[in-house]
């Protein structure tokens, strides 16, 4: 195989990752449009194995009353059900916006291999805005990030959801 | 009042805290002891608030096949449903080692004003020794901490754990 063509063969692999990771994270939207319909902050999540989808989940944080109904948990509780294990190894996590500490925390507990990250959260994101915690040298895990897939559209999502909580409030 | 009946009563604060942290640590330890007898690593947790009793939790990973059946996570949970709010405000979280990751981002997250650890964990713990998750300064909510209380029995239990199963292993 001559040079070219090596080149081609991995630009094409990219162009197949990038198509993927957009399927996956419009699914991962679908999710957090249920979450807005709930009146939560939309953010949500879809886990993939080998191709194929094996939990969702969504932001239902108020809903269940509970700081741990975060869109991952759901989807990593999910999981683990589904593969009959904690250990979630050979997983790439799909979700809308960058997770926070307890989040990015259980991605590395459960030994997820890739995060894919929507919309960034500056002022509170834990996959490298206030810090990165998916990828502390001294865990016994880090995982793979990528970021920025369909991230407008996640980001716009969230500052709708926002704009006409603040339009509501303001006619209170 | 003069100044020795000053301290006099600041030190007499200080011991009934003091106190109280071991009465709940060993209930913690308690927890604990339900993780050994299902052969997982034995951490326990409670969280009190007015000093009572809200919720309790045990390390049930294996046994559940769930990275979030971490004892913190589990008390976590509960202490929310029996408040019904995911705000665990005025809330004390007792365990008996460190929090890791996970459960540190769940602690600030759920706002839960003070950490009281037993032994720590120095190649994974959150609260001081790889990380100190509970204070960092960007994050919305701070929890004070308290270290070291029951901290040698704590790890003892812990030490024992993993003797035991060194040698059920060294046997098979």
């Amino acid at each position: 195989m001559n040079k070219e063509e090596n080149i081609g063969q991995h630009e094409s692999g990219e162009i197949d990752r990038l198509r993927d990771d957009e399927r996956y994270m419009r699914l991962a939207m679908a999710q957090a449009g249920k979450a807005m319909l709930l009146d939560e902050v939309p953010v949500g999540c879809v886990i993939v194995r080998e191709g194929k989808v094996i939990a969702r989940g969504y932001n239902r944080r108020n809903t269940d009353r509970s700081t741990i109904s975060h869109a991952e948990m759901n989807a990593i509780r999910k999981a683990s059900r589904k593969l009959g294990d904690w250990r979630l190894e050979g997983c790439t996590i799909y979700v809308t916006l960058e997770p926070c500490q307890m989040c990015s925390g259980a991605i590395v507990q459960s030994r997820i291999d890739r995060c894919v990250i929507g919309a960034m959260n500056p002022k509170a994101g834990c996959a490298g805005s206030v810090l990165n915690l998916l990828q502390i040298a001294q865990f016994n895990h880090q995982v793979e990030i990528t970021k920025g897939v369909l991230g407008e559209e996640c980001g716009k999502m969230l500052n709708g959801f926002f704009r006409d909580l603040r339009i509501r409030k303001s006619r209170l």
